[in-house]
């Protein structure tokens, strides 16, 4: 079994690259020689049977993913497969489980079995609860603890895996030594800094990140870098200890690539507006090109309630100046777990960040959306509209309830609608011409 | 009496120039000397008796606006003063009465009184709804039945006005040989396009401009230069119709000037992400430094339902780049007339674009409130956070459906929560040093 990077280096069109060209209508060479560059990447487990793959990087439209995953507090698997039915729905690209409630095994095998987009998991996760389960505290987790679930995991079918290889001793060296104001606020970095500060030892995921890496070549696994020194807010960001850890994500990401692997990287998280094409001229440079996955940009911390509006706005600078794939973030950030309502909300508004930021990269197949939009407003055709609508059915919910049915304007402007009086007065220019 | 323009050119500080240097924690000689040079107004009718001024512009932080009004299909004016209390408690700065349904005089005026923030009209509105009952269509309204209108308004103390007076027929000679996909949506703009198409004359407010100026200085209204030629889907952004009125804006805000009136410029609308900087260069060195107020900018057109959204990722890069003063554009943009959660949506999410860009071009009072919650999330401080977001009430109903009362972390990680760990570690690393 070759993966699709070695495949793409001995010059072979797989079935994945080849579908994935057909949905951007681009070349199946672009996507081969952009998967081989490792521009590209396509997460496609062999084990994961059901999925209609997608690419992520470079030249393509820019991917959405939903986190889904049961927590402690909400331990019942079930509305997790309603939030993947959502998710999809709402249009993403892909979902992560991030389960840390009762039998992830169980959450995680469902989740995939019935994902037709992308599946992302973070092994360290499940580890730690294993890990407090078996020995009473995290601290006492060990290599076996962590390789086993890896193992699994990939064996259940994890198109990416989330894994923070690249948060070292130094970072926590650099965090110490200049000072944070949230620390850490990665879930898998909190684990995996308490590990190393309470034991003194390197994070074992940098330590034996070669036979990661062989785990992943074996289902073809794209590992995601996390980035577990992402700053928790504004004053964190661009800092030092973030910044070490993507240099340390650079090295991984060549070895990686080295050893057969795809690679994704993965970015903040809280950033200031003015800093943020900074951070993706950064990870583009020092990583070489690999694809960017980001959580957000929050431009602000002071919106909880409307983080998904704080990431929409930093996530479409982000794509529009180097991000390719974006995470999600809910309405429920920072206040709670996001339920159904809130899954949909975050996805149509990282989509909606990812379209602008690919209209305004000229990719036409986005461009064209827009101008077909265009074309159904001024003729009023409103079923059209509806239909081209990101999502019809809330389009469609807010035309019903404010107008009466089959009104011909729109109740914001009555009869002095502005499409009708210039479409009125410009026919009245074209009769005088045609005279 | 002298304008608040007047007065700053005599070197005079009135007591709003006072008021606003307070209000943005700068010296009140800053806000004269902007209030001189025109890079700063402070719209302040002098019959706007309850009115708390604002200043807008240059070095001040970002204003929103929230527009509000009966329309023909709803004219009944109680809900719109329910929308002037809403659109106050979610921070507006500002409000603009739009009403176009019955009994314009007395919605306009309820809502003077009823606002402590300054209140924009646009009387071309009243005059089109007025010359229609009067002499059946638009294009029997004459000069004095704008100018009664554009008296009246002032009189009854509306602090600016937005008058579409740069809609001149070189625009609607480029809009016709230039083509656009649709021609124009700004409202006031199609009502003056009709008049001039069917009469073939010059805009009256372009024309008679000297006199609208003069009822401005009288009673200190702030003009607004309207951009009827406002793009209305991305494919028309940017074109020789836009920028043609945007150059008459240009002379017509010297002119305004030389009559010690103040002057806000209007700017778009549906514009691609990738050439909001390029408009904003643009209006400030073609308006010589004038407030830039605009709508949006949408950076897509197909997302009718979440245009707040839009608006939000178009308001940030405009404000970062140049617009001192955003209008919301609700959820209901696009297909009907916003009710009251509208209204409160549109508002936030106009104020947390400002405010991300307030951020970004680091004004302290809005890097501080970052810091602020940052600090209060450190120590799950659940009360503090509530209290410094952007919305208290939304935030404090999130976290209570979403948690059990008195809960220390939130229910999305649980036990699991990073920020939980990090302080037991980190305590543990200080304790280690201290021994």
């Amino acid at each position: 079994m070759l993966t699709q990077r070695q495949a793409a280096l001995q010059g072979k069109i797989t079935d994945q690259m080849a579908e994935v060209a057909r949905q951007e209508g681009v070349t199946p060479e672009f996507i081969r020689d952009g998967v081989a560059k490792g521009t590209i990447c396509i997460p496609a487990n062999i084990n994961h049977k059901n999925l209609v793959p997608r690419g992520v990087g470079e030249g393509l439209s820019t991917k959405v993913n939903a986190n889904i995953g049961t927590s402690s507090a909400f331990p019942d698997p079930a509305p997790e497969l309603d939030k993947l039915k959502a998710a999809i729905d709402a249009g993403a690209d892909a979902v992560m489980d991030l389960s840390t409630g009762n039998n992830i095994d169980a959450s995680r095998k469902a989740i995939i079995e019935h994902s037709t987009v992308m599946v992302g998991t973070v092994p360290i996760y499940q580890a730690t609860v294993q890990a407090i389960k078996a020995h009473g505290k995290v601290t006492e987790m060990d290599k076996n603890d962590i390789f086993t679930v890896v193992e699994q995991q990939a064996k259940d079918g994890a198109d990416f895996m989330t894994m923070h290889c690249g948060l070292t001793r130094q970072c926590l060296h650099n965090l110490i030594s200049e000072g944070r104001e949230m620390d850490i606020v990665s879930r898998g970095g909190s684990f995996l800094s308490g590990w190393m500060l309470h034991n003194g030892k390197e994070n074992p995921f940098y330590e034996f990140y070669d036979e990661i890496l062989d785990i992943c070549a074996k289902y073809d696994v794209t590992i995601s870098l996390g980035d577990g020194c992402r700053p928790g807010c504004l004053a964190d960001a661009t800092d030092r200890t973030q910044i070490q850890e993507l240099l340390n994500l650079g090295e991984l990401t060549q070895r990686a690539w080295a050893k057969g692997v795809q690679v994704m990287v993965e970015g903040p998280g809280h950033v200031p507006y003015n800093q943020i094409a900074t951070n993706m001229q950064l990870q583009k440079r020092i990583c070489h090109g690999a694809p960017f996955y980001v959580l957000g940009p929050l431009v602000t911390d002071i919106a909880p309630g409307y983080d998904h509006i704080t990431s929409a706005i930093g996530g479409t600078l982000a794509a529009f100046t180097g991000a390719n794939f974006l995470c999600y973030v809910t309405p429920a950030e920072h206040l709670g777990l996001p339920d159904i309502n809130d899954v949909r909300e975050g996805v149509v508004a990282a989509r909606i960040a990812g379209h602008a930021a690919d209209v305004a990269k000229g990719l036409p197949s986005a461009v064209a959306q827009d101008l077909a939009m265009a074309k159904a407003r001024k003729v009023l055709d409103w079923d059209k509209q509806l239909s081209l609508a990101i999502d019809p059915e809330k389009a469609k919910a807010i035309r019903a309830a404010k107008n009466k049915s089959s009104e011909e304007y729109c109740s914001m402007c009555g009869d002095y609608c502005a499409v009708k009086i210039m479409n009125e007065y410009m026919d009245e220019v074209k009769a005088k011409k045609n005279k």
